[in-house]
């Protein structure tokens, strides 16, 4: 049987959020490839290579995908969320348009996920409802002053804001830029999500006006999403309601 | 037994894209609730209900899906892919905002989908794995000016771009005025994808370098993608691969 190459999401956590697309190239594949805590999601089974790593080695692991691929092996390359979506698709693409020529022959296929920021946004009510921009707020493969770019960028063209990879052990300080940029730019109370692990059992959800956001309130496993300038707050018993409407006058 | 409304996503089209919460939500519920096509989506079924109406009336819609959910019923309101990204959640939440106070303690959630932009980036390869942003081109509900003004600053901000609601047979010169700004102010021949009804029979994608983009290579039931300054295509036998690479220098 010859090899082909899956690279899917595994949404944001809960089982019931996994496409049955995904599902099946599970359920077909000889081998596993992912970062630790994604690839520990997948049930062992008998017949299926699980390969784990660790962050930051993700060239090296799409290189072992194609190579595993390459050699007649049906492998999945997993990422939490959308593998399109600040994950292991460009990655992959990247090593295939570096690697050996053979790999542009490979059957290689990119099945969706429930990206992060949907989830989220769930959750939250329907605060990407009208025009947004996702940004990944880590500044480890792009220049901080091109983030700052476009955060004021985005706030002038009022887009409601996703953030991935708000903030780590390693880059405390970035958050807290990019809190006082909006904070700055932004001049108002609007709201700010902040959905840490939703769909897991340790779901948290916060909605804070933006002048009280304070850098504490997001770690690796937050997603954060700030509300245009339109975006509305539905109080109520229990959790409110965010939510940006369909219409701008 | 007590009502509830789920604001739910159908994915792109295909089946094995529609998530097994959304399956659930769907076994459970007395009336399904939404545009014509959407609704045809859900089989039908002993004691469901399905309630389909035509475009442009998502507020009456709303109103009637939680007036139901208000008398006991179980009630799932259906959007092809994400309910919150240019779909139904934002309307019912106006509805609800809008509606009597005893709405708000109506059981409501919102179950997320497979939206467009990521089908459609996921066939094509990885070309939102970088920063981006989604911009419906409808002016329905907001100004031209309101466009444009969006369009120039992403470009600015050298964001990938997805468009959703491109073009129509009632508004078939928007998308034409879009194509003009971004060849203005990008520049260069970075690549566009069209993804026409991703996951369905009528699948089609085509990859055209900007200048050549024409405005009939768009209707309402294309993806419009268009890369950011950084975005690769990787040719081979067969389709293209277009991605946006992680890092920038």
């Amino acid at each position: 049987m010859s090899g082909w190459i899956a690279i899917a999401g595994l949404g944001p956590g809960a089982e019931d959020l996994v496409t049955p697309e995904v599902r099946d190239a599970l359920a077909e594949a000889t081998d596993v490839i992912g970062y630790f805590p994604y690839v520990a999601r997948v049930p062992e089974r008998e017949g299926l290579v699980k390969h784990g790593s660790d962050n930051r080695v993700e060239l090296d692991r799409s290189r072992h995908a194609l190579d595993l691929a390459a050699a007649g092996h049906r492998v999945v390359v997993v990422s939490s969320g959308d593998p399109g979506v600040f994950a292991m698709a460009s990655a992959v693409f990247e090593a295939l348009e570096a690697g050996p020529a053979a790999w542009r022959d490979l059957d290689i296929r990119v099945l969706p996920g429930i990206t992060a920021m949907l989830a989220a946004s769930a959750r939250a009510g329907a605060p990407l409802g009208h025009d947004f921009c996702a940004i990944n707020l880590s500044d480890n493969l792009k220049p901080w002053a091109l983030i700052e770019k476009r955060l004021r960028l985005a706030a002038e063209a009022d887009f409601a804001m996703a953030f991935y990879n708000p903030r780590s052990k390693s880059r405390p300080e970035g958050f807290a830029r990019a809190l006082e940029v909006l904070k700055e730019v932004c001049g108002d109370a609007r709201p700010v999500i902040f959905a840490r692990a939703v769909s897991t059992p340790e779901e948290d959800l916060r909605v804070v006006p933006l002048p009280e956001c304070q850098p504490e309130m997001a770690d690796m496993r937050t997603m954060v999403l700030v509300g245009s300038s339109r975006t509305r707050v539905i109080t109520r018993d229990g959790a409110p309601i965010v939510y940006t409407p369909r219409s701008t006058p």
